[in-house]
C-alpha cells in the first residue's frame, strides 16, 4: 500500500488516477498537486483527494509514489523540480502520451539524482478533458504501456504494474521509442487522418455535413478534442508522426491504385484482407 | 396505406424496410423478393413478409409501392424486368448508395414507360449485412436522401417521404449528382481512409495494433465491412470519390504544411476550427 500518492495534474486522467486509488484503496493519502487552487477544489470536495497544493515541490515532497499527469511539455518543465524535491525512495511514473523525450529527461536527472522512475501511458484518453470528467473506472480494461529502459529497475516496474493493475489496467511494456512509433500509427495519425476528413467535407461542401451518419461521427470523433493538448502531441511526437504519415499515404495511394485497376477479384481481396484485421481488433 | 408493398432484397435494408413497414403498418401485405428460397425463408418465418417470390416479375406485379434493395449494381440490372413488370400504378424507390446512374436508368426507362420513382438513400447503414441484423427501427432518427430530378412528380416524392417519415426518418432532398459527391465526402471517402489507417499500421508494425484504443477502433470501425458491397460502391461512385480524395489529400498536406510551420498560435487555431466543425456534429 501507498502512504502517500502525490499527482501533479488534476485532469482526466491525474482526476481519474485519484478515483481509481481512493476507489481501490491503494494509498493511504492523496494530495493533488496543480498551479490553480480554484480547480483543485472540485477534487477536494468530492474527496477524491485528501490536500491539494499549489507548490509542486511542497505537493511532491514526503510521497512514495508521484504520478505526473500534465500536458507533456509542463512536464518536462516540471521533471527537474519533481528530482529535486521527491524523497529519495519515491517512485516515479507520469501518463504523457510521448514518452522517448520523458525518458531521455528522467535518465539526465537520474545520472544527478537516481531515483526510480518508469513512463506509464494508459491508453485510456477521451476526446474530453478536465477533472470533471475523470472516473475512477477509466483504467478498467485499457492498455496502460509502460516504457522502461535498460537502467530502470525491475523493482520499479513492477510496482508500477501492480499499480495499474490494480487500476483495472492491462500492462504492456515497451521501448520508448517504440512507444512513440506505436502511437504515432494508432492514435495520432488516425487524430490527424480525422482532422483531415472534417476539413475536406468542408472543402467540398459545408453542406454536406448536414447529411453525416453514424459512420462519419464514429470515424472523426477524434477532432473534437483540444487543440492545445494535440498541438502539443503533434510537435512532442514529431518524427513518429511522419513516418505514420508516410505510412499512411502509401497505403491509401496502394488502394486507389488497386480501385483503378478494375480488377474486382484483386480490390474485393485488398478489402477483406484489410476488414479481416480490423475485425480480429473486436 | 399501402395496399401491397413488394421489397426486392431481403438484407439488412430491404429486411429493416419490411419490419417497419410491419411495425407501423405501413402495408397491408408485404412481398419478399430474392434471388435464394432460403434465404428469404426466415423473413417469412418471423413474419417479417406475408409472401416471398424468387421470380422478380411476379414478385413486383400488382404492388402498389415497390423498393428495390439489392446492391446497386444487381438493382441496375433488375431494373428494366421491374419496369416491365410494375402496374402502371406502382410507385418505386430504391435503398441504393450511389444516386446518379439509377436515377439516369430510371430516365431512360420512364421514357419508354413512365412510372413514378423517386431514388432513396437511408443513411442507416451498418458495417453489418444481412437480413439477419435488420431491425424494424433502423430508420428511426436517420437521415434519408431523397433524390427527385426535375422530371420526379411532386406527388410521388411525397408519398415517399411520408413512408420513410412513417418509418422514423429525417428525410433531406439533393439531385442525384449533388447526393453522390455528398456520400463521396461523408461516407465512401472515410471509408477508404479507415482502410488505408488499418493497413498503415500494419506497414510500421503489425504488433503495434494489440495496444489499439477505442479512439483507433472508432476511426476504423468502417473497415469492418463487406468487401462485395464496398467494392461495387467505391466502382459506382468513382469519379465523385476521387474529388474527395482530392480534397482530402489537400486538407491532409495543409495540415501537415501548418504543422511543420511550428507556429503554435496557427496550429491551435486551426486545430480549434476543425475541432468546432466536429464538435457541432454532435
Amino acid at each position: 500500500m501507498i502512504r502517500r500518492l502525490a499527482i501533479v495534474g488534476l485532469g482526466i486522467l491525474g482526476g481519474s488516477v485519484a478515483k481509481a486509488a481512493r476507489a481501490e484503496s491503494l494509498a493511504r493519502e492523496i494530495v493533488g498537486i496543480g498551479r490553480n487552487a480554484s480547480r483543485l477544489k472540485p477534487a477536494l470536495d468530492e474527496g477524491a483527494v485528501d490536500a491539494v497544493s499549489t507548490d509542486l515541490r511542497e505537493g511532491v515532497a514526503g510521497a512514495d509514489m508521484i504520478v505526473l499527469a500534465t500536458p507533456v511539455a509542463t512536464l518536462e518543465g516540471q521533471m527537474p523540480t519533481v528530482w529535486e524535491a521527491a524523497d529519495p525512495q519515491a517512485l516515479i511514473t507520469d501518463v504523457g502520451s510521448t514518452k522517448a523525450a520523458i525518458a531521455r529527461a528522467a535518465e539526465e536527472l537520474c545520472a544527478a539524482r537516481p531515483l526510480d522512475f518508469v513512463g506509464s501511458h494508459p491508453m485510456a484518453g477521451s476526446n474530453l478533458s478536465g477533472f470533471a470528467v475523470s472516473r475512477a473506472d477509466l483504467f478498467r480494461g485499457a492498455t496502460i504501456i509502460l516504457t522502461p529502459t535498460d537502467r530502470t529497475s525491475p523493482d520499479a516496474v513492477k510496482r508500477v504494474t501492480e499499480f495499474w493493475e490494480a487500476a483495472g489496467g492491462r500492462v504492456v511494456t515497451m521501448d520508448p521509442a517504440t512507444h512513440d512509433r506505436a502511437v504515432a500509427a494508432i492514435s495520432h495519425l488516425p487524430h490527424l487522418v480525422a482532422d483531415a476528413l472534417v476539413d475536406a467535407v468542408v472543402r467540398m461542401d459545408p453542406q454536406f455535413l448536414d447529411v453525416a451518419a453514424r459512420g462519419f461521427r464514429d470515424t472523426t470523433r477524434i477532432a473534437d478534442s483540444s487543440p492545445a493538448v494535440w498541438r502539443e502531441i503533434f510537435e512532442e511526437n514529431r518524427d513518429a508522426l511522419a513516418e505514420a504519415v508516410a505510412a499512411f499515404r502509401a497505403a491509401l495511394g496502394d488502394l486507389e491504385r488497386v480501385l483503378r485497376s478494375g480488377d474486382r477479384a484483386r480490390i474485393e481481396s485488398e478489402l477483406e484482407r484489410i476488414r479481416k484485421i480490423r475485425a480480429d481488433l473486436g
